[in-house]
């Protein structure tokens, strides 16, 4: 019996899991950053991207936009990883403070929730650029997600 | 005497608008959305950008990073509109409110100085989505800038 | 028909009106402070409360957290407004920007709801200071209200 | 010689450690609420204080601003904690998510530095509440810092 139930829960989180990948894939704009999920588990997604020039800013840093599209997207699935499948989620708001310019040639995005409700979580987030081979934090903050939960059947 | 000064003003202003247009084209990631500045003034910034398949989330929306992207560039060029010519900003931190799923051609984000301090610019934000030919507005929020000033010569 | 519908609205409005009062009254934070409702509309509020020795900082400003108190409270009141009486608001976050120390006899915040949802407002918020009969702005920024609406019977 | 530079360093930290107490002597909201500082450390701070009906929101939670209060002075003396004797640190922005209902006997906001740079510090800031004897998060966030630091002599 507690077997039985078991199975039950791990096959309902790999669906969990699995409905990120397949939200993952709908998005244009991942496609055009070359995102991909490099972590995914409940409450936490990674999101990596190549760097390129056409990231850029003005003085040859990555826009703090991009940062906040990787920051985002990884909210939002960590969130989406703990709910039952068909859900959806919304980004409520988010905040971001730049800490160091970012700079090298990969990106990642990590969002961790930190307090799941009913309808809303909050989750923490954090941005990191590789150069030379070392990860640097480049952006932390916060992000609110808006959980439109699907009716267990 | 009053006349030479006023001149000098406004020339001085030029050159503070103009550092701004100098600047948006070194950067990749307008090149990437396709951005242009729409209205450049002292201490407010336009930016628009044709909206594309190749800008949205799972569900077909304009991605919030996207949006994020061009609220930002619209308050650091709003700040940076008002600064000597040679200064130069970085986004210290950012937060967006999202009011409403944007969908549409076109996008338009809108960045405003309220407060500029030595060091410091408190910028309010908007973005909005022009569908059948009327803007809604999407996201709105804060930023704020940091300001490396040209030191007068 | 038509006069009477506008009279239900009104009196349904001054229900709404109403239990602001009623909620403000129950707030031990207010007797501390001393606040009181100074303006109460549909969407819109401002509170008021006499400076004092007892809300400053080290530097004898007025304490960040003080300021915080009066946006948030103006924030969760201009949302109670709109909702039907017998409604609750909870504040989900704020963020709020200090844009210049506050000194004076007197602090105003407020709140003002930018975008109603079914289940969350995005709020606006100010703080004021008095000095020498002048009002400057002190704080500015944004709250997100849940909103428990009670439901039509 | 480097046992002479340690001990100068541990001179230099406690005076920086001491600044926190005294400035946290001098503010008048601190006594208003009855806060202490429970734990003090290099970049590291904690403010109790007892609960109160004189705290209380509508619903007999403790107020958000009473929250953002403990928390915005452990991210501030945080900050104070790791710079030059004589130094002085301003609120930039606070934003703080409130992830439950706050009830008990005591409070606790905490405040981490998580990147100091020359003129800007980012904290993390969290506050707790106790009930019959355990701890719970009830909001959580960040805070951007202004730090005026003394030049050295």
């Amino acid at each position: 019996m507690k077997r039985a139930r078991k199975s039950a829960g791990l096959s309902s989180n790999n669906l969990r899991l699995s409905q990120v990948r397949e939200s993952f894939q709908k998005q244009g704009v991942m496609k055009l950053l070359g995102g991909r999920i490099a972590k995914l588990g409940h409450g936490i997604v990674e999101i990596t991207a190549r760097n390129s020039p056409a990231f850029s800013q003005q003085d040859g840093f990555v826009h703090a936009g991009i940062m906040a599209t990787l920051a985002d997207n990884a909210a939002g699935y960590a969130t989406l990883s703990t709910l039952p499948p068909g859900s959806r989620v919304l980004a409520v708001e988010f905040k971001l403070n730049f800490t160091r310019p970012a700079v090298g040639d990969m990106l990642r995005g990590r969002g961790r929730v930190r307090r799941l409700g009913r309808t809303l979580s909050v989750c923490e987030v954090e941005v990191e650029a590789r150069q030379k081979g070392k990860w640097t934090s480049c952006a932390w903050g916060s992000e609110t997600v808006y959980c439109i939960r699907e009716k267990a059947t």
